[in-house]
């Protein structure tokens, strides 16, 4: 009889595992309350919290986990939130004084936009690195940069031909929010109130510009910078989701941020493509070899990671994604040593432009991080990679990383020299450098082929190294520069 | 001993999940007769059909269910169906004097071709609502329609070159069903009979052209239009595989209708890819949030979805795919309003050409749904996403699809204003207006880059509005074209 | 309580499939002093071995399976191999006089590089036919062809310009390794000893270059040539990875090779796609329909396919990957029967170049399989795909195939013709076939959009056929082509 009940019970554990409020959870009172209505109206995002670990466990008893294992970086919390699951009012009531969207809503004070400083009430370590890198400052590095500036007026901004001259227009609020913010982040504003019908009656609710959006330096309406849920999307918040190569691949993908692509045609990538059904993507600390087999985006570059002994640390969880790498590939013109903090706009060149190099290579030093520090941060990734493969593996990988970065970087300087010597026999105007063909073409040198051939090294895809965007395309596109310019002397038709 | 006995019954249910055949399912003799051979000759189609639904329920059990549950949309049954499971038979033998492609075989009369006027007996309001549509159609609405023919003939003809001089010669007809029709639908035709030599002795059977297809408006032997399996694909004929992306992904697909691309990097699909395999993907009606966490393609565009208490329908089912959506972004020249039916090819745009707007972008109004009926559509819409989203996000996602295909139609007429100038100036001839390169730049322009931009925008796509196919080619395709036209000015070589 | 029992069991058997070594294995000395030492530095190899079925079965238990379900080909073993599961001596300890890389360490001899010479012990049959094909040969088939290495240094090697002269630098070794080699395979040689230090003490290890790699004709520091690991990934060389289609589309992607993109695009990979977490991807002998519902590329290139009566064979196991197609399409200028063996560098063509056809189509059939071996593969071919599909279906799709193959070749052919004519008329210089801008169009005609429609009608990726690098690009890189042709003539600017 008493095996009978084991099987009962075993059947409910089973069971359970698909039905999240089967077990009691404590819900506050507001939380009840939000819910009552809000499961009615739009249901999907009700039952789409009750999936997530925060609709189970109570902060209290996420509190009571090994060191290692928490979740919860604050060491306090406060008392209200201790022992009742992470609901609707828990996230969205937190701060009211500084959100610019909170509003009276059915009794209780909302805000609309749950932001970084919200979640830091449990989670502050990981909102202060987060606030410190690149990511945070996504906005902000390409509004307050004059170069990158041109570029995205350039690129995303109408422009029309009257005979032979162009004529460029500002691009709209609406296209920008749907491009280059779309992943750098909105100003998300409130512009007054709107009134919204629903079977409960009228509501009066803040009407929002750049709105939705979840960039990663999007500008909150309390004047925080970023959004959580990018990665632990709402209401979710899984940190398997935000491990998996998928979510990184929203913004950084082909062409001019390839590393997804990249990831998926490497063996890692396959190992992960053939395998990742037997992961544990929740464990934490999460062990290479045992919880994953082939390392993810985040393995590399945030994830806390431990060895199989359960005790030693391999690498510290960071949320400042700048942190580990020593060399920057992303994007831009050369590659150089990472920047010694997050808001890049601040660096000057040797030419007094923002940019983290001179249009000929050389590095605005003084803004980036020295070679000792470099050093630090290669052995670092090193003992990551050493989890799984020995020295002979890991230093013959890293010297094919360092030649396809030098390789890259060459091959963009010889298409820099020769636009140089183009916007020099005025067969182009420098004035704005990346609106005519030749300009363009030098652009896709750097931005895609070389971006392209710099990830390919760094991450094993080497079909990115040779033909898809690599080595084929920086050669062609050389090619067809030079003979552009030549072609441009030869008609003089400027 | 009563608990030993229930653990041999949960072992025993467990291993019938992988058995289908484990439980007793009345075939037809009929059937049963065709199994005896073929499972011998090709094994695969009796396997991959055992793990269908069809071959596990009778239709008589599948009436029963509750209304909102069914499968069949039959009100009455041919009684020889009622306690049957769906096999071989059932399905090709069904309205034998309309199919031409019907034979003598082994003492039955057989159809070759299942047809979408066959799955009608059991499912008749889904085949009249598909025959209504744009896919049924889909032949036609290339064949029958002189711009897009030049436009077939222009991209899959041979050419070749005689000195300056371009010969091109008309597509084969395996070459068109190897790319136009393999999406659009061949025509499927009795050339006579063939012999088949098999372990049971030879027979006779029909030879068909056009045949393997799977095309969307395939012309079937017994005059009906569609392949029900291009989605539901045989012999499982899965609802669950019509619900996943990757089937919408066999024709939409970059370059020109890249909708699985977009899906794949919006937040959307992100969500799928990263946790779909928690779904249940069988459920009808299907619930957001319950039942899936992401909306796949089917979603949105044709599935019964159902709010949580299980009573409220959210969006009636369809299988008419163009009757949802209220504006068209489909690999035109412009978006418009969807046209009222699905025969495009009857449409007459101001210049009299069979296009629904004029090059200039003039919608043909007459042929087109109007702003009332776009209303309803987009009220529809706005139903679906409010599942899971707020009206600010749902009005604040629509404003940006609304910019974005304004935007996107804008740098079309743009690049056409500058060929309609080109073809004034003789430096092209507009007989033929898709052959030429300036021609061709002009296609890119609205075929593949705005394409990608309304798309990104209606669906979340970003880096596929910004760089991959969209503002970036945008751009420096229409300056490309400037420059190559202003080049044959400059040149005068033709 | 004797049912009680049987729950104990059932979930012990049940957890023990998580836990590899929770069932007592038999582990060499010699392995266990390996792994002692080593979980602790890179505990990842050792986890992931331990989720190999090496690491669960000793060889002696596996020759005791009936012939048709064996993984070992060997028909007898070296003793000292029976009874012990294959750990990290077993296979790094092999053939150790032929090993370059032979070291002692720690009181043991290792190998550091495990080479097909070594798997050979367990799997000659396998090894053997594996080196009889291209793969075994595909770097000397790159580097011993002065055709195809010509195209190497052009397309990899650096290049400048110096006003109008175009200087091109030989591609360095690590370049070649990160780019052709990373497939095709590196030269792996000692280049003397370093230094190695560990918490175990300082140890000096061989210095290898060319390493990492994994490319399939790797020469290998015993002689060998090619990597077992580069489908059956180390350290759990698995079967069942090795059987799904990311493992080939490490090499076999888009734009050169697109075969695991037209797989991905097509019905048999949207199926894949749509349901493979319900396949048996370990199964041997592999069933059609029963063990998975569509093919990978394993199963036609392959695996050793058996009925469901498991006593037929359909297809037998191969190793040699070019032995069951009778046409070769990858990557060559023309399609062309397939090469009698593996080492192409050794054809020669009507005019003297190492090509398997003339610049202007014809074959070298001295060199080629004759019609009467291409008709047999065909048949052997068609009777896979006949598992699953009647014969109407097989020949109409291999009409298609055929046809797609012939006008693929003949617009190359007639973008040869154009190039050829511009050698004549020196608007282009033929020394370097490849290296000049009508050249690259040339190139990208044959390596990118011919190779696309050929595997799109080989394998039903329409799209690759229509738009996605396929006759869209064929037809305008053709007029694009004629078109520079044409303006070079007329600006005679070089």
């Amino acid at each position: 009889m008493r095996s009978g009940l084991a099987l009962v019970f075993l059947l409910a554990a089973v069971l359970c595992l698909s039905a999240p409020l089967c077990a009691e959870v404590s819900l506050s009172q507001e939380t009840q309350a939000c819910i009552e209505c809000h499961q009615q109206i739009h249901p999907g995002i009700v039952a789409d919290w009750q999936t997530s670990r925060m609709a189970k466990t109570t902060p209290g008893e996420g509190m009571n986990r090994p060191a290692s294992e928490r979740r919860i970086s604050a060491t306090t919390l406060p008392k209200e939130l201790l022992d009742v699951v992470v609901g609707c009012n828990e996230c969205h009531s937190q701060n009211q004084a500084q959100h610019k969207d909170n509003f009276e809503h059915a009794g209780f004070q909302i805000n609309v936009v749950v932001s970084p400083s919200d979640c830091k009430v449990c989670h502050p370590v990981e909102a202060d690195q987060y606030g410190l890198g690149k990511k945070a400052h996504a906005r902000g590095n390409l509004t307050d940069n004059p170069v990158y500036s041109v570029l995205v007026n350039t690129i995303v901004g109408m422009r029309d031909y009257e005979g032979v001259k162009k004529v460029a227009e500002k691009p709209t609020p609406l296209t920008l929010n749907c491009t280059c913010f779309a992943c750098h982040g909105t100003d998300v504003t409130v512009k007054g109130l709107r009134k919204v019908e629903s079977p409960f009656g009228d509501f009066e609710v803040p009407d929002l510009s750049g709105w939705p959006n979840q960039g990663v330096g999007r500008l909150n309406p309390d004047g925080s910078r970023g959004a959580c849920t990018v990665c632990h999307t709402r209401h979710a918040f899984s940190i398997a989701m935000a491990r998996k190569p998928h979510t990184c691949g929203q913004c950084h993908l082909e062409p001019d941020v390839p590393t997804f692509n990249v990831y998926q045609e490497s063996k890692h990538g396959n190992i992960f493509s053939s395998s990742h059904q037997g992961y544990d993507m929740e464990k934490v600390p999460w062990t290479p070899g045992k919880d994953f087999r082939s390392p993810t985006c985040a393995s590399c570059h945030n994830s806390l990671l431990a060895a199989p002994d359960g005790g030693t640390t391999i690498a510290e969880r960071t949320h400042d994604f700048g942190s580990r790498p020593w060399v920057r590939l992303f994007g831009l013109i050369y590659s150089h040593p990472q920047p010694k903090e997050g808001r890049t706009y601040i660096i000057k060149n040797k030419d007094g432009l923002t940019l983290p190099t001179a249009f000929t290579g050389e590095p605005a030093s003084a803004f980036l991080i020295d070679a000792k520090e470099q050093e630090k941060r290669t052995t670092g990734m090193k003992r990551i990679c050493g989890s799984c493969h020995g020295s002979a593996v890991v230093n013959g990988h890293f010297a094919k990383l360092d030649n396809s970065v030098k390789e890259a970087d060459a091959m963009v300087k010889r298409s820099t020299l020769l636009l140089m010597g183009a916007w020099n026999d005025k067969l182009a105007d420098k004035t704005n450098p990346f609106d005519e063909g030749i300009e363009q073409k030098w652009t896709s040198q750097w931005l895609f082929y070389a971006n392209s051939l710099r990830f390919a090294g760094a991450m094993m895809g080497y079909d990115h190294a040779a033909f898809h965007y690599g080595w084929w395309n920086l050669s062609t596109n050389l090619q067809d520069l030079a003979e552009a310019i030549r072609l441009k002397k030869a008609v003089k038709h400027r």
